[in-house]
Order: C-alpha cells, then sequence, then structure tokens
C-alpha cells in the first residue's frame, strides 16, 4: 500500500483536495492520510477536520506529499520546513497548490523547478525565490517531482499529480479527471455513457 | 447572520461541498456548520470531520441545508428524515447533491419538485419516488425551495444554490463559479483579471 500524506494548515482551501484525495483513497493501492501542526483544523468553509499525524509525528518521506492551499502558509515552524525540503530532495512526488505554492517560493523550495502559483507578483520580496524565469501562467506544472497549480485548477491539479504517480495510464488519468471537468452529460457525449 | 448546515455521512464525498462552503464560510453574512449521525464522520478521501452538530440536536430550520453525497446515503434515521421534511416543508432553501439526492427520491421527498440526479435508474425500485416526469436530465437543478445536481457536478451546485439563496446578484454569482469553472487565465480573459 502506499501512502499520501496530505498537510493543511488553518483556513484550509475545502475545493483544492477533495478530487484528488478521494481518487487515491478509494483506490485499492493508495492510503490517504492528513497532517498539520494542531490535531483540528478548520477549513475556509467550516469543516474541522481531526488530523492523523502532527507534522513531527512523520518521520520518513511517504509516496506522495500533498500540500493543500489556504490562508497560513506564512506559516514558520523548523520541522515542517525540513520536511517539505527532505522530501523534495529525495525526489519523492510532492505537489503543492495556492498558498502552499507560496510558500515553497518564500521558503526556496522552487529552485531548479519549472513551476507555476497564484501569482509570481505576490513573491516579489521573497529573497529565497530566484528562478522568477521558471514560472509558467498556466493552470498547473509537472516538473520531475514537483506539480504546482493556482487556487482555481484543482482538476488539472488531480490530473498532473496522478500522472505523475502514474495512479493509471496517462489516458485513464484524463477520463477521471474530465468526468468532472466536463460533467457527467458531455462527458458522456466524449467517452460514451460510464453506466450504460 | 445566516446559518448553512451541511449534513454529511461516514464516506461523503469530499469534492462536492468545498466550492459551497467555502464561498458561504468567508461571507460576512453566513456562518457554516456541519451535523452528522455521528460526532466524526470520515470522508471518503480519509478526512476525518469533526462536526458541530448531532443531527437530533438540531431543532429549528436553518436558513440553508445542504447535503452532501456519499456512500451512506441508504440510511434509516427517523430524526434525520424529519428533520430534512419539515426544512423541505417549510420552505427553506435545501441542496442535495450526488448520494443525498438518491435519499430524497427514495423517501419520498422529490414530489412535486422538478429536479436531477445521478440517474434516474438508480430509482427504480423507491415506492414513494413518483414523480418521474419531472426528472432533468442537466447537471443541477432549481425548482423552488430545492436545488439537486449529480456528483459531477460541484459548481453547477454551487452556482444554483448561491442564487437560490440570493447571495450575490446573480451575474455576481456566475462571475465566483467562472473563477473555477474556468481557471484563473480563462476567467482573466472573460471578466479582466481580478488582481490586477
Amino acid at each position: 500500500m502506499k501512502n499520501a500524506i496530505f498537510v493543511m494548515l488553518e483556513d484550509y482551501a475545502d475545493w483544492e483536495y477533495g478530487y484528488l484525495a478521494s481518487q487515491l483513497n478509494k483506490s485499492v493501492t493508495w492510503n490517504v492520510k492528513t497532517c498539520s501542526t494542531t490535531k483540528l483544523v478548520a477549513s475556509i468553509g467550516g469543516f474541522e477536520t481531526r488530523v492523523n499525524y502532527l507534522i513531527d509525528e512523520l518521520a520518513e518521506p511517504c509516496d506522495l506529499l500533498v500540500l493543500i492551499g489556504g490562508n497560513s502558509w506564512k506559516i514558520k515552524n523548523e520541522p515542517l520546513k525540513k520536511f517539505i525540503a527532505t522530501h523534495l530532495a529525495a525526489n519523492k512526488p510532492t505537489a503543492a497548490i495556492c498558498g502552499a505554492v507560496d510558500y515553497l517560493a518564500e521558503n526556496g523550495l522552487l529552485l531548479h523547478y519549472k513551476h507555476t502559483g497564484n501569482a509570481q507578483y505576490l513573491w516579489h520580496d521573497f529573497k529565497e525565490y530566484t528562478n522568477q524565469t521558471e514560472f509558467i501562467p498556466v493552470q498547473a506544472v509537472h516538473d520531475r517531482n514537483l506539480v504546482t497549480a493556482n487556487g482555481t485548477a484543482a482538476l488539472e491539479f488531480t490530473n498532473l499529480v496522478l500522472k505523475m504517480i502514474h495512479f493509471l495510464p496517462n489516458s485513464e488519468v484524463d477520463k477521471a479527471t474530465d468526468l468532472y471537468k466536463l460533467g457527467f452529460y458531455k462527458y458522456c457525449d466524449k467517452y460514451g455513457n460510464p453506466f450504460a
């Protein structure tokens, strides 16, 4: 069984993680676990999540680390920073969306990666963000073991993360996310009715 | 302050509630609270939610009742059924998506409402579902105080619910959901850059 760890902080973005977490956790090969700096974390939408792990309980890199966006990624927390940096440096699959990409930029963790994010102008004060020319203004970017996305790109993010981890053949990943991108009726027009 | 109650059961669908809950809860006029039959409820994606209320703690109708889809809506629970039926009968805004619409169909709660859902053939054994001709095969349907949607229609659901409760002028609701439907870059092409 492979493990995906989803990290979220207070005021995390409800709409960014759901497609990805559900695709992974309902499969027979992946398990989703949650992690934060406190045991209870409230989302922007007002959902209170009880996480499986605190950051300093995470000893080893997991098979996929997902950093959900939200309003608290200005955080200064050494165990968290070390965990993310170690995971990236070990070439383990890592995914960050929205505010979590701001965090990577601020902490020098986007270096040598092509990437995107909410908006590059938000990062102009970040001394450790030095590879401005590698920012690509698209919904989501995959470069080696890192996927980044803006906060309006939950499905594009899901698509590229599932491809990065070879969750299914790429064409099947496209179908899986098209079901939600197109909606049921347009999906049926394109692929046929999956329930017929 | 207006209150929205989101009801979810075990194995609830992570991707269905996030756009709506976050739009409501980050506004100054709405508060989101969660409710279930147990204090801890796990989502399909593996997120464990600690809810604010148990079903039998809910005495009065709220300003908006949202029933999130998932895999446990075959549930037999009298307080839950009574709460939903009373809310609908009082003409209070109600919204159901995916498996939660199956529940309304099975319990005779779609009667006299135009509606949609995941697929009508799933309901052919439901004796209390008698208004088959009022099923509309589209992503989401609004009829008076009820919005219904299939499980691939999180954004269409959000759009119609926000319009039903007059959250913003309809054109502003369309902009709010188009940001996620189109994604940031196509949104900017259509409406201009919101951050410029």
